[in-house]
């Protein structure tokens, strides 16, 4: 059983060279990625194993490398486009040990291949490079620059390929699926642990037949806080039963081949409150508005100022990022941590940018999200992924 | 609908002290703990938030300070034990901005607290504490000293108290459902990802009935590879079918209220060939003797070498780890980065403590993984934690 190539070589060529292009705007030699995302858009690499030190070397005159733990680097032979000769694997000793640090074996290796002198950029706030990786690999390499490279891959993943696409309209098809069994099965009573199980069931288990397909993880477990919990917009879920009057709010995403389609709906049970009902009229009035801002050539702020004017009408005030870049990810986050939709980011919007247009509104008491995974088009309001209805559903109780 | 406490005020009483003790012994005024592991075994605090800068704040003459994002600070005040005076709260946008860093943020409201001059703990080599971190908060507090502490809080949490076993309890019952539907359900033709999605459900869904309960998220998602993918040890799944003739295992794990019982088995669709259950054989044999070795005042060391004795003697030559303490986590791990079941590992073993022994043997055509989730009893052999049948799966084909 052979993996399936995730893409084509001549896309990952073409990534390639876009990220040598931003490494010699910026003079730099060598790039050391070790966001498992950047990594994998890269290479092909995929494997939950950034829990232990890992990278991808990037030079402009030979292919990456990966670098990993022995045992990571069979798993690269299995799903990387280089050849093995371009896979570099250290032994277990050096795997959460006290004495040594894999960075170092890294420092050694890199300076092995003549880069004891060069302009190294590294991901410098990147969950996977932590303080220690930068030291060891600084202390290792004495004569060569460290240079914050943080987000250099990121940016060049902004545009999604007509392949990239495709992957995310399977994930926003799986992401309606799991919003389709929160409508059919939530009701008072049920332990909300058993409606999660069936949320990710429905995301992972897919859609059978011969056109059909599963999914994989989503980078973040869904988000389904009840009452005053979902005045915090990220805790997860415990094993009581949901309790009637009370909203709660589903932040769910679907993803094929770690390509994300993140979307939020919110549900009563019982008779919504007045309070509730506005907030409701008024987010819905947002988010058309922000889908029909996110147009190429405007920008990010105005995607969020359209809600937030919106919103304003209305006596909200809102405040806050509304939105991020989706697409490939890995934990602990399925945004790409690039562009915000925030009202104070001037990016331009190109055609075939994805985001998680993401409005939530959190009082001290409650919390409603409705959301949507969108793609920015060649003209026109953005296109919405999946097809979920928007309105808050309503359970009689 | 509040939250239930995890765990009585005493007991976060007592792992405060420990902290500050071990703090203590090494001179510290402050420690900033960004591990999610340990700002919630310290204060309770639970969420899917570690995506954006946040820490806990332990000094010895004031109850813990949770610092996060503020819609985060919402999710403090429903999780953690300190009153919401111990709960400090940054603006959205020093969200993943490109103009700020959150750990100015909290440079600043340290040098505020009066500790400038303070010699101040970190957990340098952690994933939620990257080098952009660590340069802020030390360019923020020019006139303190910041000194890695990574491991001061994990080294306190080796030994479980009664209630923490009782979780890793249930999270055993939930690894031991779970690997009852793989023996059910696999066959040759099903998609992976349908019998994956089947895995996490029972998983999370968990028991029915007044005595029932459901599973939390464990910190990595099942690593299911089969035939040659399986001599990689972190590959995860896709949606292409079980294939007759081939090996997979299953490293899944059972997850209660944030404690985990990890456990993998292993799975032949057809005839085993004989290398395989020779391999079968000597890894059952060293298990059994692993568990035997695992007693109160031996040392991790000994738990690795009555394994691979065993090994070796069938012939088979293994090295690196062969085992973790578990507990309490948060993705990427659910490991607790501390003690190693390996040859060098000299740490002597204590009542109480849990691990995953994790003897897996990985060779270039398959991998076969027999693993057990244990703990340390006062005397006699470890404790079996889950109760799966150890052996090899054979299905008829």
């Amino acid at each position: 059983m052979s993996r399936l190539p995730t893409f084509e070589p001549e896309e990952y060529a073409d990534r390639l060279k876009r990220v040598r292009g931003a490494m010699a705007e910026r003079d730099l030699d060598v790039l050391v990625a070790a966001d498992p995302s950047n990594m994998a858009w890269l290479t092909g690499y995929d494997g939950w194993s950034f829990y232990t030190d890992q990278a991808v070397v990037v030079t402009h005159d030979d292919l990456p490398v990966y670098w990993g733990r022995h045992m990571d680097a069979q798993g690269a032979k299995r799903t990387v486009w280089m050849d093995h000769d371009h896979i570099v694997g250290y032994h277990d000793d050096w795997v959460q040990a006290t004495d040594r640090h894999a960075y170092q074996h890294l420092a050694a290796w890199l300076a092995d291949r003549g880069h004891g002198q060069a302009r190294i950029g590294v991901e410098l706030d990147n969950y996977y490079y932590s303080a220690a990786c930068h030291a060891h690999l600084g202390d290792g390499l004495p004569g060569s620059d460290l240079v914050d490279a943080t987000g250099l891959v990121n940016w060049q993943r902004t545009v999604k390929s007509p392949t990239e696409l495709g992957y995310i309209r399977k994930a926003a098809q799986l992401v309606t699926q799991m919003h389709e069994v929160v409508r059919e099965r939530i009701r008072p009573g049920l332990r909300k642990s058993s409606l999660v199980a069936d949320i990710m069931h429905a995301g992972i288990f897919g859609f059978d037949g011969p056109d059909g397909f599963g999914g994989d993880y989503p980078a973040i477990v869904p988000l389904v806080p009840s009452g005053v919990d979902a005045s915090a917009a990220h805790l997860t879920w415990d094993d009581r039963p949901f309790e009637p009057d009370t909203l709660t709010f589903f932040e769910v995403a679907g993803c094929y081949r770690r390509y994300h389609a993140p979307l939020s709906r919110s549900v009563y049970l019982g008779t919504p409150p007045p309070e509730v009902r506005r907030a409701e009229e008024a987010l819905l009035a947002g988010v058309a508005a922000g889908i029909d801002a996110a147009r190429a050539g405007s920008r990010a702020c105005d995607v969020a100022n359209a809600l937030h004017d919106e919103l304003a009408a209305a006596g909200i005030h809102r405040e806050g990022r509304c939105g991020y870049p989706i697409g490939l990810s890995y934990p602990p986050d399925w945004g790409e941590r690039t562009i915000s939709l925030r009202a104070n980011d001037q990016t331009v919007l190109e055609p075939d940018m994805t985001f998680h247009f993401m409005p939530g509104l959190w009082t001290d008491d409650w919390g409603l999200e409705i959301t949507e995974s969108i793609r920015i088009t060649a003209d026109g309001p953005a296109e919405v992924l999946a097809g979920v209805p928007r309105e808050l559903v309503v359970v009689d109780t």
